[in-house]
């Protein structure tokens, strides 16, 4: 293990994040509230320490997959870390535990709040806060897409074919090509969104920081009913489109740019997404309609249904309604996307659409294999044959995930919460979906639990942000043996 | 497919059930209550209809995979139809779909009622409805331990090393010799407990009744407060200690008998089992006394944990107090391990030790390989290596069991039953479990839903019972193709 150049690399990324507290900074500065000296002190201290830990690291400059995780890893908890000093300063959120607690919860793109009301907020404070969703966004891209299959780990490899086993010194360059197109893309989404949603009336400001934590897949958003309080179909239609966009492989959209529609288009992975969100939304808008006396309108639950689904299988989180009030049966389809999640290489959490697919083909071929168990019968997805030890490592996530599961929802229901919200408690963190069902619905936060929790949950959420076995992997003793 | 033989078989099978009633009807003789002119008249027509179809077949005796797997699952559901007629005739069900679903419940060992007051039924009524839980898992171990293996299908030729393909000769006196000796250690059990009841001043009926439901794992009890309604510390400990000895494979007590003890102790599966019951025990048993203001007394807290987590892990579902008053953290534990189940050849339900053993070496391995993508990293259990399918079946298994559960789940909550309610309730059918939490808890029973829910449940027993993919590929039109 190379300390010197993780040290050094952690440095530049505090400085790279007090750089992005800049554009905070201008916003507290505009609205002449109480938050910039906030941001002034916090960008001072990640500076400094930032340089000084900059100047570590010497002439090996090698970074492994081991370095790499664990820069990665360390990165997101430094970065929540002192992202969370504006909130404590401005005494926004006076707790450094709950400051962590949001920040993280941003980073991580997940958009669980603690804050009761977030309408009093200073402006800075809150466009720094869904600011983290649209880094967090960022972030995981460049980590899933850019980084992780240049490593040749995790199970990414079925989306990069062409990668190879970690060749140190090629890895640099390759990673900047794939980051310039994913900052491209993510930067051309933003804008788009930004711009349909002042077309529609909202302020500037409010349309960038709900495109931050739309694109991010993150969900923070500055109004205590979230989405709710607009009361335009166009924008709940607009944010809907752009959430499920974002939940799509950010790859897809640049083989739409290098003209390979077809292949877009026949995509094994975007089909289950899209039909996952077309069955759910038709689903529930009939539940709504005819199951409830609320909906009389169909449109209306149609539009509802689509947002709800839209937000909660990208594991975006916004709401338009209290969804925790729907039926039983709506809300059971709701609690089951969350663990579907989007589309691997964007910007959603969750168990990801390629793999439920490659679960579905297993019990296909264990169907055939019932009667004709020496037939061979390989797992394809959009052509390709699967090797047995990527089918393994797609089965290990699922098994590692309701592991985590299990054990997170354990130690979280001592807190004496119901069953329902304990596991969606729980189930929300790990596929950073923000709002889940009872004490943590829509129209409630996540203050109730203890500072124990609250860090638990923290962790959690990195846990499912970093694909698992990122983050087990590298506190397991396992690891660390030689 | 050869018709001819499945019908004769399952002829035969009517018969056989029909031979089966006799102990219930001199039970109803000896009580001289109003049920014994319901079992003459059932016994009739399954006789009767029973020889008719045993004369079909022909020369072709020949059953092959497919035959015997729709012989398995046709004579569950028609013993199961059949074994109703004395519930309806007698009155004491008079609904032939509660009947249907109550000797489903019986056959597959799950133990769900939907009788609101089980004490008013006669007494040779009562004897029949346990006495199927009772041949139920006796039907089940021949299914898994002799029968499944012979076939080279299923997860279930880890145990069985000597298995091999479907050779269609060699399966019947093969499946004669294992049978012969679960034969002997299941009546040998079952004597050894109503001894022990006995002794502990229970009534001869009441101790066989409670043996059929505890041996069986399924959960039948002639007392609406079940185990509950008997105050002897002594009691609950032989029961709770029979339903986790009818929790273990039952090969091992032939190798116990065969003495090849060391063997026996150092089985992974067995290992898992009693861990996982030893922990659960303990943290419940802390959680009551220390968590509730109802236990007082720490043996007793102790007592009622125990007693509880072997009736859940081994899918039995009795219960001696109302466990959904219990705390969350409790309830919790229980709910998990409704899933697990208990080991592989038992008369349990559930995913079953082996599988999850499996399954968390599985994710071990996957962690080794985030950093050491080469390294060559079988599953081993006992000392034997999996093949890759084999891990992969069992991945897939689990996969299954998450999509029935789902779906059911799906479907069920159309009911507008509460989210623990019908999640629990379709848990507890596909793992056999009996009670749930909620509107199906300790203290409820089944009679709240539809007549197509009760189908549905009735659907999901079978679908677990059978080890899912059984009934899975007979309905898969891919079976039925060319």
């Amino acid at each position: 293990m190379n300390y010197g150049v993780v040290t050094k690399v952690l440095g530049n990324l505090l400085v790279l994040e007090a750089l992005l507290m800049v554009p905070s900074l201008i916003v507290s500065l505009i609205y002449g509230q109480t938050d910039s000296f906030a941001f002034l002190i916090s960008m001072a201290i990640m500076i400094v320490l930032g340089l000084i830990m900059g100047r570590f690291g010497g002439s090996n400059n090698i970074i492994k997959a081991r370095e790499g995780l664990t820069i990665v890893t360390l990165g997101w908890i430094l970065a929540s870390f002192f992202g969370s000093l504006p909130f404590v300063i401005s005494g926004s959120i006076p707790s450094l535990v709950d400051a962590f607690f949001e920040t993280m919860s941003g980073f991580t793109t997940t958009g669980s709040t603690l804050v009761e009301n977030i309408e009093i907020l200073p402006r800075g404070i809150l466009f720094w806060r869904s600011f983290t969703n649209w880094i967090g966004g960022m972030g995981i891209l460049v980590f899933t897409v850019a980084i992780l299959p240049t490593m040749g780990i995790g199970g990414f490899q079925i989306f990069k074919a062409e990668s190879t086993g970690p060749i140190a010194d090629k890895i640099v360059p390759r990673i900047k090509d794939t980051a310039k197109i994913l900052y491209i893309t993510y930067i051309s989404i933003t804008l788009l969104q930004i711009i349909l949603l002042v077309a529609g009336g909202m302020s500037f400001y409010e349309s960038a920081v709900h495109t931050f934590g739309t694109v991010g897949t993150g969900g923070f958003s500055t109004r205590n009913t979230s989405i709710g309080a607009y009361k335009s179909t166009y924008i709940h239609v607009v944010i809907t489109v752009f959430m499920i966009l974002s939940g799509i492989s950010f790859s897809l959209y640049y083989g739409l740019y290098k003209g390979r529609r077809r292949e877009v288009i026949r995509n094994g992975e975007l089909r289950l997404y899209l039909g996952i969100i077309l069955t759910s939304g038709i689903l529930i808008g009939l539940n709504l309609y005819m199951g409830t006396g609320v909906y009389k309108n169909m449109g209306l639950a149609f539009r509802d249904s689509f947002f709800q689904v839209g937000s909660i299988i990208t594991t975006t989180g916004y709401a338009t309604v209290d969804y925790d009030l729907w039926p039983t049966f709506s809300k059971m389809i709701l609690f089951f996307l969350m663990f579907v999640g989007g589309c691997a290489g964007s910007t959603s959490g969750g168990i990801k659409n390629i793999r439920i697919l490659v679960l579905f083909k297993l019990i296909r071929r264990q169907v055939v294999k019932t009667f004709h168990p020496n037939a061979y019968t390989p797992i394809k997805v959009d052509g390709k044959v699967l090797s047995d030890d990527t089918v393994a490592g797609i089965s290990s996530f699922l098994v590692l995930y309701i592991m985590m599961m299990v054990l997170g929802t354990l130690v979280i229901s001592l807190e004496g919460l119901d069953l329902e919200s304990a596991i969606s408690t729980v189930v929300t963190s790990i596929s950073n979906v923000g709002p889940g069902f009872g004490l943590v619905g829509p129209t409630r936060n996540f203050s109730v639990f203890s500072p124990y929790s609250k860090l638990l949950l923290s962790f959690l959420m990195l846990v499912g942000r970093l694909e698992l076995f990122t983050v087990i992997a590298l506190i397991s003793p396992k690891t660390w043996r030689n």
